[in-house]
């Protein structure tokens, strides 16, 4: 039963993805759940569960699969499922979880591969070991972590599939402007963002709950730049190279107003922050366009400061 | 004889270039010649040269190569030429005017021919048409303009150096974003700075002495979306991508305060801005550092926004 | 039955015009209208009709005046017209659809004739024959078109008001400043905000819906420029003449950040901005002081910037 | 013998206007003059005496009208005159001061009637009062106080003559817009800019040397809103009128980086604002015309934020 | 019975302060109350109640404390008090006004005291003088009268509670640098925002219904430096001494977007600044601070320009 | 002899400080000597030495206290100081180069012992511990380390003033706010600069000459962020502490634009903020006055954004 063509007032049987979970105490004293579900498509709906019982809110968190049986209503102009009985899928229910977990569109392992590659093929000694060192550090988060809490590749792998198209784009422009050190402007995407794990809170799914007291206190690039210092350090990286890193995280926002006091003052720097740009816009631009016919405008879209985006009516 | 080795009080002979050259009319009513002289690394000197007859200003023009006897004095604390005998070279001089003016590091054959074989990929069968005439009615200037009066790629042919760099870039995003228009994004590439023809004088080495009174007034944005139209009439040009390529042209320089008015509302639309920003930053750091040592800090630098740029120490 | 003084439970019967009609379709596959009414007095009440007929959309189109018989409710803390039953006037109903309509002070013909004495009075050949073509160009749509969507002059005939108020003000002012061009300054006035007729979708009360997607994407200032440039070089216009009344269409706006990439650089373009934001400003204010009692402070205006206006308590 | 036509080396004898002067110690304990020096078309040259006797000082101040005898030389690539001798004008020259001092195309005398004529036609006999007090009490500054110490109507009752020509805009808007308060709008003209009195210390010639001490901590601005207040309760004003006054002097810069910390909040108050802009503009940009050849760009112009203004090449 | 604990459908007893009431009309023409209701710990709740009877609108006013019987409800999600009956306390009842209007921690006659003897200690005859009538005439508004509508010091007696806090620090700074003068820096502490007594509307409970009109004309700054004028005058204060305190009035704000046209331009002024803000902040974060758990963030606070505080997790 | 007597043409003899030499090679491949001299007044005039021999160089460098033989001469209206004999003092003469250095008007041994007793005085042993381990670590720097290059506590051991001075506006302002910790207070005020020590290079004497490359590329907030991590790490402090220590350092700038991108988000932080303000504002201003008469206006001062201060006429 899909979401997009359920219509007020209809019963509900399907299979739904608790993609966030809330519970909340009445004013009476009985607890309920507000959730967002979503279906197979990815598709949202807001879902309430009322009278929940002691030990429910354990058992129905955030990343399960559930099966509902409920009534669609409308509340303020929007649909929502009232939900009659819910259960967790077991082994009876022909569905996987991981149908319903918007994900990257290249395998984990395969950008893992190209990632790890990237950094054997350094030249610089220096550099090679601590990227590999904080990368590889990482690696368990980065099979799921996305890369924003709702800005761009909000959606679980993001954080990697970033660094990896970044890293095709850095591997163009190196071959364009042959006076680039390749192992730094690589080093420099892989790691950028990398301090993120740090900052934001996410399930396995890829959803962010919210920041760390340190995330809000600090903030990725400066966490970052902690972690390079303590591993180059640890690891006897030359200190012009853990400089040289340090500045790149420092400079990659490029604005003071959006987080980075230093303007970059090399090139790979300067690169790196225009190849962010330009992967996280074409990302939220793809997704958005996808969402509106041929030779129309979308919504106001706020990941884009606001821009309507125009879908051009030809191929 | 090198101008960068030249010493106050020192004769000076040898060749130079007249970069610009100035007759001015002192208060006892004489003319003289304010320079500016470059030799063959094109290191620049200031060079004057009194009592000047009827004619001369006809024959030094700027652009000319001249054989100079003279003596270097100090003024206000620079070197000065002070000229003697000035004639135009002949025959009889082995030197070639081009050893004197700086240019491109790709022969303007070869980027005319690799932007013209883009345009004949082109599979819309509109945006190929109007990017050819447009790009074909400015071949003669493309051959000398610079892409700008001060900031980047401001040499002979560099606005042709700069599409067809920024053309290199396209191709390689265009791979990595399938969901682009190809014919748009290197159309927009080609396009979005030919307006500059009309909006400064430029002579044949790419010396840029003024803008144009249109240039002035309206800019090269607005000059070239009004060309746009204009041949995209006579040519009878889809209506959709004459306004595609206008928003393109329009908002390439992303912000108001920049020159544009409206932000791109499309993916080839914010590429195009992304690709023509690096491609200028890569010009002018290069440039930069190839002044200072390893190690070492530049000058500010005011087409980079006053940052002063770090030379790394290692390859 | 004056939409003022109807409240929440009463039967409501009389004309009321229809400003706006979207049909939307409920969640049970029912379509209902959502729409906005006025009456003679332009005060609006929401209106909704629910299970409405195959045609009836077709029929009760915006600008329609219908007899209407329903029932008011309160929703949300506004009041709603629920209609039972609805028809469009015929020749039995006293009524006229143009006492329905909102519109400017000034007689259309009047207006017409005064703009087009002006332009009839130019000395300048070129200015004169240009202003002509393309405000004769646009007649039609200037019985209608408002000057905006929403801020000021946004009423039937707002648009041919306020340049007929402007030029009243550009006449007096051309007599204090007598080294101003006359025929720049009031083919500046009347051109100004043509560009509004491509740039917004208008019904013919006055009202818009939307813009055109050439409206969003490149704005009315950039539509009329590349509008002078066809038409004066089909009229064969001395290109100064075109150039400077581009530059007037583009400066007009002032800031970068309103729309104007360049700022006014001659003394006519500088007071068509002083001109236009002044008729703007009067229209707005006016209005607003109208809604509210002597010695009292308006609610905040977004049309202006969020200002509260007080109104004054003696004449 | 006029100043636009003096040569390096040449000897100088003629009538002068001194401009401003000021005594400087030279490190050898002689003290000279420093002189900005005018001739009768109030072309400028800098002026140099050494050697200055005891009494000089006293006598050949600001705004004396010499005959100079000196020669002509260059420091600095700009023209010097250096004083051999120098003596006040007598009656037997035949030259008179008023010659040398710009001022204004209308006569005080009409200019002080006009703005009196108006007053004496105020209706609300309150804003009358007042307004005749403030401005008679000011008529000895106003016959000689320019409008600004740099920028518009920086020269000889240039104050009053913004004031007069404001007003007669402000009548002519006035028929425009009825629902105006016309004693408001006046009242407002009138006393905008008079706190420069106090804020400015002017000489006789309208030549401003510096700011008041007042003025410089706090502006003509607060300066006058106080003097509003103590006139007011002086002459039993009623407190709408000055309330309303006052608060046409604080908003009339509109913006708070100009000075205004609140914006026009009714409709005088808006169209003071625009009013004083607009006549401060044409001005300037009279002035800046005037210097420069049809179809040519002026310098780039500091009282105009830095624009070059252009000169139509038709009349 | 607490607000804290109420349930949705609970019945209601108890004693309640009407923080503000508003008579509202429903449109079947009865009239009901909107008020928020605080109890004795200061925690709120809005009361509906229907049915008003001809003269409860005059008894039930803004700072009455009221004994009610009514029903909790619940409506948009939030708690809702409906009154069945309400009466005004009296005799017979055991509660005291007092208890249920938020205060400072400082009692106002020790304030006052604080204040008053710094005053007697200036030893500059004319600041204390002038300070003295100001803050003395200021009195009985000062009693009751808060710092402000919504940020800090939003409470009863929240003003005079400012100037005494600030007092305190200015007396500390003072003995750090002793070059201050001290008489100038306590009496802009005392007058810098007392004009606030003029721009607001305040209840004796220190609640601000609305800004004055002078105050949204002028503002509170303007407004003090008009009364520093007349009471300067009055007593014939020192022209500098009275020209100083209305460069610390005019500069506190420092900023021009925050309403100071000059940036202070003294020592003591410059203090005055810093020492407000640090007061305003610091009185703000320990509000906010109490009300969220050791190691946890505040919702964003906007009277901190929507920043989150962090609670620290130790003493 | 003093500088501020000395006149053109005059021979000179005295003692005067090397504050900077910069040995230059003249066009003619002579070496010589660019100096800033002081005298014990700290006036300073420039100094030119010709013909500089081998070796000299080595040993006239800044902070040298010489004997000079020489002539006042004027260039570009300013006196300079040509060297004619040059020697460092020896035992013969008396004078001390103490004397000749800008200094602070407490003793350093004094304000070690008052932050190091601040430091034992801590009830937290992890802020304890740590803040005297990294004070501690710098002593030797401490001892003349200025606080900036040009700008607030330029001069020998300006930082650790501006340390102590903090330090005891601290100890104030946490007795009138009691929810304050101090230990947290202290430790950031005495930290939050510390790393200027790595920023800049700094002589013994209190001269900047330039900034390090570490300095310029990540500033010094974020080189002692990544202090404290690496020395808490190695002491093994509470996470907490370390943590908001980071933030107070990270947001004591307070705006993005000046190198803060995150904003204070408890008390102490914001606390420190504004007493850093108040110390440097203090420090500057009273420097300023100083040189300026009672009843004067300073020059610009570009320490404080451009300001002119008013120096009172009464004590």
């Amino acid at each position: 039963m899909e979401i997009k063509t359920v219509k007020k007032g209809q019963d509900y049987l399907g299979y739904l993805f608790i993609k966030s979970q809330m519970t909340k105490t009445a004013t009476n004293g009985n607890r309920y759940f507000n959730m967002v579900l979503n279906d197979v498509n990815f598709d949202e709906i807001e879902g309430k569960k009322w009278d929940v019982k002691p030990g429910d809110e354990d058992l129905f968190t955030n990343g399960k699969l559930v099966k509902i049986k409920g009534k669609v209503q409308e509340f303020n102009n929007r649909l929502q499922l009232i939900v009659e009985k819910m259960r967790i899928i077991d082994e009876s229910d022909d569905v996987s979880v991981d149908d319903y977990v918007e994900t990257v569109p290249v395998g984990i392992e395969e950008m893992m591969g190209f990632v790890n590659d990237t950094i054997d093929d350094f030249t610089n000694d220096d550099i090679r070991t601590i990227t590999n060192r904080i990368f590889n550090d990482k690696t368990e988060n980065l099979v799921y972590f996305p890369a924003a809490k709702k800005h761009h590749h909000a959606i679980k792998g993001g954080l990697l599939y970033h660094l990896y198209t970044m890293l095709r784009i850095g591997k163009s422009l190196a071959g364009i402007y042959p006076f680039i050190n390749k192992d730094l402007l690589y080093a420099g995407i892989i790691l950028h963002d990398i301090g993120k794990v740090n900052e934001m809170v996410s399930d396995e799914n890829g959803a962010v709950s919210d920041y760390t007291p340190e995330g809000k206190l600090l903030g990725h690039i400066t966490q970052e730049i902690v972690e390079l210092e303590i591993v180059g350090r640890e690891l006897g990286t030359d200190a012009e190279c853990i400089m040289l890193l340090k500045h790149m995280i420092l400079s990659h926002h490029y604005q003071p107003e959006f987080g980075s006091p230093k303007r970059p003052m090399f090139p790979e720097a300067e690169l790196l922050h225009h190849i962010d740009m330009i992967d996280a816009r074409m990302f939220t631009m793809e997704k958005a366009l996808d969402r509106v016919e041929p030779g129309k405008f979308t919504e106001q879209n706020w990941s884009l400061d606001g821009i309507s985006l125009y879908r051009r009516s030809f191929e």
